[in-house]
């Protein structure tokens, strides 16, 4: 099997990598940085020789576009025009509708690997970088079923879980769960320095703004495009958002006690009921764990889960304002949280279960 | 000295224990609750005796008032009522506006340590647990000298740092930094359980939604009292995120990347200089490291930074959908943050500095 790789990024490059090792893939890239193609090269990411877009193309059975959002339409237009009669194209942007609504050829089939967001560049490229992660696939009515079965083939063959959903159904689901928490904590960072003022520090208060503006400021190279591509989805959560706050903020200004209870009850469940599921291994029990925050803490409960083999699903650590202290919530899943509790607090910390 | 303590949950036997062992204090204590009172007894937070609210301020030099914020201006009253003349009187509420202006009497000074909210209950309370914490302090211009002078004494002994404030400079910041990111983490965690249905789980889409909600739903016992106490600081906070989102909004509509990409430039700015000065070592550099998701790794890269002498000042891990690998950050203060990226990069994980 041929397979073209268009954008020698994280992601461009892990396909690449992952196509060569996982299924035996003669893999050609390119990209219009020389400087990306020459490091895809020289860490082995594609083969040498295909000095254009079009030359990479040739005989290829598969086309991976992977360029950020707003250069998706163009470049997928492109790779299509060079592609081979018989060679599936796909792209790995993180809105679907733009580029599905933009391009109608039986070869395309829009795509969006959930992974590899935190890091970027082809310096930081794994052929495993996609081992479990679901893969979104956008298969128009016109898809070519024959194509649809090889990319799928192909993508399990990667490690990942490749997963049908509708275009907008999947832009929906990613302005809820990852666009409007970014503006969100965009808000959150910009009004705090704001109201802070020049030169000066965020009070000691806790976690809770770190946490929630964790994602404030993502690289706009990708976010600005993502924002944009997903705008009408994202002004909807956006007003959604908006409609919310505004009966908190009545039920204040009537003081009504009942409703802001009733409320903030309601997002314990709701938060707890959408992340019970998330992990493969079960529901996730989350355990909090009082430790003094010395270096060596965190190894220790760390060190005796693994030597126990419960593994840690997530950990957060909240120390004290000035470090000496803190509490460790870790987050392990099903059957293995009873153990997890166990063993913390046979180290002598405190375990107390949200 | 005399201690009295009113209220024995987590802060209120903290505050008992570390006034007998750090400040030398005879402590007794009061709580309305007989098993709380009998759980405090029996971890020796407080000496026997005190049968009533009363008895237990005989002969106090400091009487603290740990109760739910919406008890506090009952509770207070009770307790000066009961105060010798020369007892200092204060409170450890999370809003102070409205217990200052419920409260005049040159004895009573407001007052809100920076700790424990993450654990609930006398069974967590430790002598510790203010170490280094600020402890906001609000004198009233009728405050005695000598009473408030005697508490920031004592308070320092207890291991805080009391910090003097307006009690609306107070209530305006922890409305921006605490309540208005606990209001957002609640919408989030609704809107999304009310868009993805009942029984439905969470897509696999990285660990923004869980940072953003992950203060979702804090215990109403508390937090009911605090959202209404600091109201109209809070409303504030919130017509101006609301103003915020509604500007993002726009910009979205119009298409207007230039904007988009200057705001989303201004968040991250903005993030940076809030945090960077909140260690009290320095500025807090974010490591992200590429590491494989199995027990031991994150125990093996805490284990290295603690032999080196590093400190962990916050950590995160950030999952693959399917828990096998991983993108673990690690926050370290100042000039350490060298060291860290070595130590990781030598242990084989690499390292992008956010």
């Amino acid at each position: 099997m041929r397979i073209a790789v268009v954008g020698l990024g994280l992601i461009g490059g892990s396909i690449a990598l992952a196509a060569a090792e996982r299924a035996g893939a003669e893999v050609a890239g390119w990209d219009a940085d020389p400087q990306a193609l020459r490091a895809a090269r020289e860490c082995g990411a594609v083969r040498d020789g295909a000095g254009s877009l079009s030359e990479a193309l040739i005989g290829a059975d598969a086309a991976f576009v992977a360029v950020p959002v707003g250069a998706l339409p163009q470049t997928v237009r492109q790779v299509l025009d060079h592609a081979p009669e018989g060679c599936v194209v796909t792209d790995v942007g993180s809105t679907k509708r733009a580029i599905v609504a933009a391009v109608s050829d039986q070869r395309f089939v829009g795509g969006h690997p959930l992974a590899g967001a935190e890091t970027a560049g082809i310096g930081h490229a794994r052929a495993d970088l996609f081992d479990g992660a679901t893969w979104y696939l956008t298969p128009a009515p016109d898809t070519s079923g024959v194509l649809f079965e090889r990319l799928h083939r192909l993508l399990k063959d990667i490690g990942a879980r490749p997963t049908a959903i509708e275009p907008d159904v999947h832009d929906t689901i990613l302005a809820l769960v990852s666009h409007l928490p970014h503006v969100l904590a965009n808000v959150l960072a910009s009004q705090a320095a704001g109201v802070l003022g020049d030169g000066e520090r965020l009070p000691a208060t806790g976690p809770s703004f770190r946490d929630a503006t964790r994602v404030a400021g993502a690289p706009s190279s990708i976010w600005t495009d993502i924002y944009l591509s997903n705008r009408d989805s994202l002004i909807a959560q956006i007003d959604a958002a908006t409609m919310r706050l505004n009966e908190v903020r009545d039920a204040l200004q009537r003081g009504d006690a009942g409703w802001i209870e009733a409320w903030n009850n309601a997002a314990a469940s709701d938060r707890r009921r959408l992340l019970e599921g998330e992990a493969a291994g079960g529901e996730l029990h989350e355990l909090r764990a009082s430790v003094p925050n010395r270096p060596g803490v965190i190894a220790q409960i760390a060190l005796e889960l693994g030597r126990a083999g419960v593994n840690i699903a997530d950990l957060a650590l909240y120390p004290a304002p000035d470090m000496s202290e803190g509490v460790v919530a870790v987050w392990i899943a099903g059957a293995h949280s009873d153990r997890a509790r166990q063993i913390i607090t046979e180290l002598g910390f405190p375990v107390a279960r949200a």
